[in-house]
């Protein structure tokens, strides 16, 4: 389908194509075509990946994770010590062969990272001799390669700029509790952030990490039904300390293996933070995370009014700083109002403040979310303290409306036949469904109907667990787990 | 030469020794060795970078430009499209030849980034069209890598991390005048955050930027009295904007190529950071760069005593970070409080500050700058206040110091003779000669000495232009540039 500049796909009329016009209409990417795969990141779209990340990044630091920074290339040896990482990762991987005019020797061509547990678990065997080098809590924010078939601007490409959590420590009571406890950082995050509400559970065996002994998940509903997995957080055990010999003298003398975790988040987070709160007139932003939470237009019809709004807006948006609010005034000349408005929606910008000389008489602005019926008159007396909480309220407002939407479109569904209802051709939802733990099975329903299992949900993240029958083979089951077609 | 842990050579006795030492003693970064030429940016190391970023950051937005990211991989068929640039870069190139398990088709073949230029000017094509989208200022904080024979922690390694801006505009004088204002930038971050003296000037046309019509640079001096190219801001004139099509209407209506700028620093800044301050003991850092700029040593002998002191030590570093100091109090048992000043003063916090029974009931603490002869007493009635301003004391007297030993080891050349004595072997100082303004001389005084032109010093930067004879072959010269051993 050619693309249209300027043009918004309904939502329900092509999803996909929906999506693509809103990054394109908010100026947050783009495919690069030259690159296979790549994605040029333009400055709206890496401004709200500046804002993930320093919030992030203090959530990191919070729980006393330090970043560093690790090679960028990995010898290829690396990435075949661990078995199921290799087999995982290596049809992937982006190889360097020729370096400095020069074919590189056979054995010592490099990887671009796909992920960095084998480089940085090669320098934690270096670094940690004792259990009083633990526990090891780094984190690193980097760009990784993968080399994928079928991309999309954000939900998959075949670089993407994320950070990796790779944690050591010296019990497995440990490193379980730092995987949860980072599932939890995510989770928070994705709710008090993003308005994104996500269900935290566990991932299927086959579906979890190569190389990790478990792997926990948020996963989210995104406005077509189906489900994306944001972010995960994996116990490694002991695989990695025994593929790169991480030894730690205990503090009974003897020496074991350290027990070590990784968890990560990606720019696909933006991805989902489109296709959670957006609609047919483009993007939508929680202000937590907008570049610009406030916009000010000023309204003029000559140039005395020009000259007096001017300088009222200058001041409003000094104020509104001051107060702590993203704000910007669009002061430009040669564009009328209503263009303004249509470009400032199309990118996101929580809230509209417009300013003309009947406004200022009054001694009131009006002010448009950017999804409400109607304006509202805002005095400029009490401006500075009433738009935080205007964009407070909207921030909720955003996350109760996900939180309304994924429950309206959760079902429980018991019999096959009602499973291939819900996600009939090109339709998807939350289904709770029985399941007799088989990879088997799990292949079985995948094959038939694209759908997998997203997550068997942690306690509290699902219907209470209950015995039952599965869905597709009627074997006993122990609980509900999450399925839905993801992406 | 076989490292020792725990000691620091001194500076006299070998500086590349002493510097590998600082480095491996401060815990800031090590040699990859399993990766050729590359380094790991450890803790301390990236948490110095991470507050270069932020500063730079900061400086950059101010200035009006914007962050985004471009893909990694390059097509080796961008690097020859424009003929100085592919000189300078294809025989350092790492080249990805294979990828998703499969050899790439000829044509196919990527390059990773050495800069970006390329990549930048083929999207500068597709987003500018007239006068209207330009100026267009971008920067893109991203890792790099120039296959290099000789490499050196932080100074020249393989990969680096660093920025590049590149700017697009619709007049020469435009861009110009971008190119002074973001050296501006450079010299006014060196100076008053690294507390690091610069001499801005230009490149003569053998040491410019590959592709560049005009480079300037900043140069600084380190302690063994060699120059380090600090950054650097290209003029590009029309030559990428040729090679990549990048055309726009003008306010006449007419088509012209843009006149593009780049600009640059990297993690290069950490080593010169190391280099101009610090001293056999290890580490110093200018508080504006230091991660902690503070910390509380507790002095107890006893559990009664512990208890006292710790509270009013956690009390202290309560009142000390609301007055913005990022202090830690090093509270871990087992450990001397000698050994923790040795580890403290190897890091190169600024300041200690020693707080234990006796200090309470004098109500001051003992405080120990990390260069000072003796301790000096602080109440804590005023310390909140008295802090600070010791922190920006020690930053003024470092940048001072820093100027001083540059003006001690500057020199005036007037004859060959004089400028063999003065470059002896291993030798080097800053020295202000004449130059007949020839490539050809250059060179020879390269090849004989090893010494370079570090640049053609901008007004003001150097002695007063004033015309004479070249120090090498008497032919005449303008004005005096600045000659010394680089890094």
């Amino acid at each position: 389908m050619a693309e249209e500049k300027g043009k918004i796909t309904p939502q329900a009329q092509d999803f996909p194509q929906w999506y693509q016009d809103v990054i394109r209409e908010g100026d947050l990417a783009e495919v690069a075509k030259v690159v296979k795969g790549c994605m040029v990141i333009k400055p709206h779209g890496y401004a709200i990946w500046e804002k993930i990340q320093a919030d992030l990044d203090r959530r990191f630091k919070a729980t006393g994770h330090k970043n560093a920074y690790f090679p960028l290339l990995i010898p290829m040896s690396f990435l075949t010590k661990e078995a199921e990482h290799v087999e995982g990762f290596a049809p992937e991987v982006a190889v360097v062969t020729h370096a400095g005019g020069k074919p590189l020797p056979e054995g010592e061509q490099y990887a671009i990272r796909p992920t960095s547990e084998t480089i940085i678990g090669h320098f934690f065997a270096k670094w940690i001799s004792s259990y009083r080098d633990l526990p090891l809590l780094i984190n690193q924010w980097a760009n990784v390669v993968r080399w994928e078939l079928h991309t999309r601007l954000f939900l998959r490409t075949t670089e993407f700029l994320w950070q990796e959590g790779h944690t050591a420590h010296a019990s497995h009571e440990e490193a379980s509790a730092e995987v949860v406890r980072m599932l939890d950082v995510y989770g928070d995050f994705a709710e008090q952030v993003m308005a994104m509400p996500v269900v935290r559970g566990q991932k299927t065996d086959s579906e979890k990490f190569a190389g990790a002994v478990t792997t926990l998940c948020i996963e989210a509903m995104m406005r077509d039904g189906k489900a994306l997995q944001s972010g995960t957080s994996h116990d490694l055990g002991q695989n990695f300390g025994r593929a790169f010999d991480v030894k730690f003298q205990n503090e009974a003398g003897r020496e074991d293996y350290v027990w070590q975790t990784s968890w990560g988040v990606s720019t696909r987070l933006i991805g989902g933070l489109i296709m959670t709160h957006s609609d047919d007139t483009g993007l939508i932003l929680p202000p937590r995370l907008a570049p610009i939470e406030a916009v000010i237009v000023p309204i003029h019809k000559n140039d005395a009014e020009r000259s007096t709004v001017l300088s009222a807006s200058a001041k409003l948006r000094d104020d509104l700083r001051v107060a702590g609010v993203a704000v910007e005034l669009d002061d430009r000349g040669g564009m009328r109002p209503g263009e303004k408005y249509y470009e400032w929606e199309r990118k996101g910008v929580p809230i509209r403040i417009e300013l003309g000389p009947r406004d200022l008489e009054s001694g009131a602005a009006m002010t448009k979310l950017r999804i409400a019926e109607g304006k509202a008159k805002m005095p400029l007396a009490t401006i500075a303290d009433d738009l935080p909480r205007a964009l407070d309220d909207f921030q909720m407002f955003l996350l109760e409306r996900a939180k309304k939407f994924r429950k309206d479109n959760t079902v429980t569904i018991d019999t096959w036949a009602d499973l291939l209802a819900v996600f009939k051709e090109g339709e998807s939802r939350f289904a709770w469904c029985h399941w007799d733990g088989t990879a088997e099975t799990e292949a079985a329903i995948k094959e038939e109907t694209k759908v997998t299992i997203r997550c068997i949900p942690l306690p509290g993240q699902g219907p209470d667990p209950a015995p039952g029958a599965c869905v597709k083979t009627g074997r006993p089951s122990a609980q509900r787990v999450l399925f839905a077609k993801a992406y």
